[in-house]
C-alpha cells in the first residue's frame, strides 16, 4: 500500500459499506467504486436515517450494488462471503430519537450489529472490519482535547448503544480473531449529508438554515468550540484504518485541529451560502441539561498509526459543500 | 430507618424482586417477606438459568407473589404500580453461555432490562430500583482492590451488556429522575445457589464437586486471590442500597477485604463438607487467554454511604452453605 494515496489499494478488492446510502457512507461507496474496487452496500433505509437513494446517483454509483437489508436479516448475511474490506457505518445516528426510541436505538446500534459480527466471524473470518462510533459517547469532556484514553460517559442512549458495539468490536477481535478497528469520528459535513430535519446534529441544521435564507439561532453566546471534518477526509481516514495492519483491535479519535466557536461556524457557512443570518438566543432550560460544553478531539494516534492528516479547511469543505447542495437541495429536503 | 438494622424497615412496603427464583433474588425475597414487606416476585425461569421453584419454599415463601415473565413482557409491566423498592436482579449470569449466545445475552440482559426500565419510569417514577452487577466487567485488573473509578474493560459478551445496563440506571437517573443505584457484586456464595452445572462461577463448581466426594480442579497453583461474599451480607448490602437516599445515582463495587487464594477456599470447603479433594492441573490453553488473575474489590465508599459491611468470614458462611445443601442437595442437582 502506498500510504499517500490509500484509496488506490483497494482496486480489485470486494469491499461492503453498511449503512451506504446514507451521507459517509454513500461518499465513500463512490470513491471506492471509483478507485476500482467491487463495492456493496448494504442499507436498511429506515425512515429518518440519512439513506437516500440519490446519493449512490453520480459517478461510479452505477457500479455499486445495493442490498436493501437490517444487518440482522438474511440479505445481509448473504453477501458476507468473500468480502475484504467491511466499512461498518450502519446506525441510528440522532441522539433526539435515541431518547424518544431507546428500544429501536438499541436494536438497530447494538443488536443488529452483533447479529452481523456474528455472521461475519464465521462468513469472512478474515476481513477487516472498520467500525465507525462517535464523539457523543464521551459526553461533556473533563479536558481537551479529547484523546482515546478519556472516560466513556454517555449523555444518551445513542452514547450508550454504540459505545457497547464498539466493545463488540474490540471483543471479537480479542477473543475471535476478527480483525476490526473502531474509529470514533467527530462532526462531519459535505455532500449527501441528510438536511430534513433537526436530529442529525448541528451542520445539517446550520446549512440547511443558511440556504434556505432562514436565521441560524446559536444558544448562549456561540462560543463554544467544536472540530468538524470535511466528508472527504473521513473516507480517506476510514481506508486508511481499513488498510493498515497495525490499526487491527485499535480505537482512533478522529478530530481536527482547527477549532472553530459555533459563532464562526455559522458565520461561515452564511458566508459561503450568501443567505441566512446568525443570531443567538438564551439556553433553553432542557437543552441547558445537556450542553458540554466545548469539545475537540485528539488525532494524535490516528496520524501517527494512520498517517492520515485532515487535507480540507472547514472553508474550503464549506464552499464545496454550498455548491452541491445548490445544484441538488431539492433531493435534501 | 435504622442502619443497624436496615430490614426492618421495609416492613408494609411494596418491592419487587426481578429475578426472584434465583440464588440472590430468592434469598432476598425471602429476607424482606420475613421483615413484613409485600414482595413480589419476577422470573422467566430460563433454563440453565438461577431460577429454582425450591428456593421460595421456606419460611416466607408463602407471602411471596411469584409472576413468571421475561422483563421486557405485560405480565411484569402489570406489577410495577406503586411498587416502592425495585431489587433489579435478572439477568443472564453465565459468562461462558454469554460467548456462545450474544444475542440471547443482549436480549436478556439489556433489551429487557431497557424495556422494564422504560415502563417502571411511567408506572412509578418515585420507586428506587437497585440493579445488581458485576466485577467481571472490570476484565483483568490494573491495580487492586478495585474501586469504583476503575477503568471498564469487559472480557466477554456479558460484561458488555450489563455495563451497559448499568450505564442505562444511570441515564434513567440522570434524564428521567428514576432513584437508581448500581451495586457491583463480587463472588456470592450460599443457600439457593444452582450447582447443577458450571456456568455459574466456580463457587458452585467447588462446592457441588466437594459435596459429591469429587477432585477440585485448580488451574496452576491456584494462587490467584479472590474475594467472596456470604449472600446474607449481599442482601443486607441491597437493601441498604434501596433504603439510603444518598445512593441515588451512584455505584458501589461491593467485595470482601477478607482475600484468599483459590487453593484456600477449595480447602476451606473441602474441610466443611467432610469431602472432595484438591488438585492442580497445569492452566488449559484456552482458559489461559480469560485469566484475569488475582481480583478483590475497594469496598471503601458501600462501607461509608451505605453503612454497610460483611458480617459473615468466609468459613463461616461455607459451613452454613454445606449444611443447607446436606439437606437439599437433590433441589440443586
Amino acid at each position: 500500500m502506498r500510504l499517500d494515496t490509500p484509496i488506490a489499494s483497494v482496486a480489485g478488492r470486494r469491499c461492503l459499506v453498511t449503512g451506504g446510502l446514507g451521507f459517509i457512507g454513500a461518499n465513500l461507496a463512490l470513491a471506492l467504486a471509483r478507485a476500482g474496487a467491487e463495492v456493496v452496500v448494504i442499507d436498511a433505509c429506515y425512515p429518518r436515517h440519512g439513506a437516500n437513494p440519490f446519493n449512490l446517483e453520480a459517478e461510479g454509483g452505477e457500479r455499486v450494488r445495493q442490498v436493501r437489508a437490517d444487518l440482522a436479516d438474511a440479505p445481509a448475511r448473504a453477501v458476507l462471503d468473500g468480502v475484504e474490506l467491511v466499512f461498518n457505518l450502519a446506525g441510528q445516528v440522532s441522539h433526539v430519537d435515541s431518547m424518544t426510541d431507546p428500544l429501536f436505538d438499541l436494536d438497530v446500534n447494538t443488536r443488529s450489529q452483533v447479529a452481523f459480527l456474528e455472521a461475519l466471524r464465521w462468513a469472512s473470518p478474515g476481513a477487516r472490519v472498520v467500525f465507525t462510533s462517535t464523539r457523543q459517547l464521551f459526553g461533556r469532556p473533563r479536558y481537551l482535547p479529547v484523546d482515546e484514553e478519556h472516560p466513556v460517559n454517555p449523555v444518551d442512549v445513542n452514547g450508550i448503544t454504540k459505545h457497547a458495539t464498539e466493545q463488540f468490536h474490540r471483543l471479537y477481535h480479542e477473543v475471535h480473531g476478527l480483525r476490526t478497528t473502531v474509529v470514533r469520528l467527530t462532526n462531519v459535513f459535505g455532500p449527501r449529508q441528510r438536511l430534513r430535519d433537526d436530529f442529525q446534529g448541528f451542520l445539517p441544521i446550520f446549512i440547511r438554515r443558511a440556504l434556505l435564507g432562514q436565521p441560524i439561532s446559536l444558544f448562549g453566546d456561540g462560543s463554544q468550540e467544536r472540530d468538524c471534518l470535511y466528508v472527504d477526509d473521513v473516507v480517506d481516514c476510514l481506508v486508511r484504518a481499513a488498510l493498515v495492519d497495525d490499526a487491527v483491535g485499535e480505537v482512533f479519535n478522529v478530530g481536527n485541529d482547527e477549532h472553530l466557536s459555533l459563532r464562526m461556524i455559522a458565520e461561515h457557512i452564511v458566508g459561503a451560502a450568501g443567505s441566512g443570518t446568525v443570531e443567538t438566543v438564551p439556553w433553553p432550560p432542557d437543552r441547558d441539561a445537556i450542553d458540554i460544553g466545548s469539545y475537540f478531539g485528539d488525532s494524535s494516534k490516528a496520524k501517527r498509526m494512520l498517517g492520515w492528516a485532515p487535507q480540507t479547511g472547514f472553508r474550503d469543505g464549506i464552499e464545496r459543500t454550498v455548491a452541491f447542495y445548490r445544484a441538488h437541495l431539492d433531493r435534501y429536503l
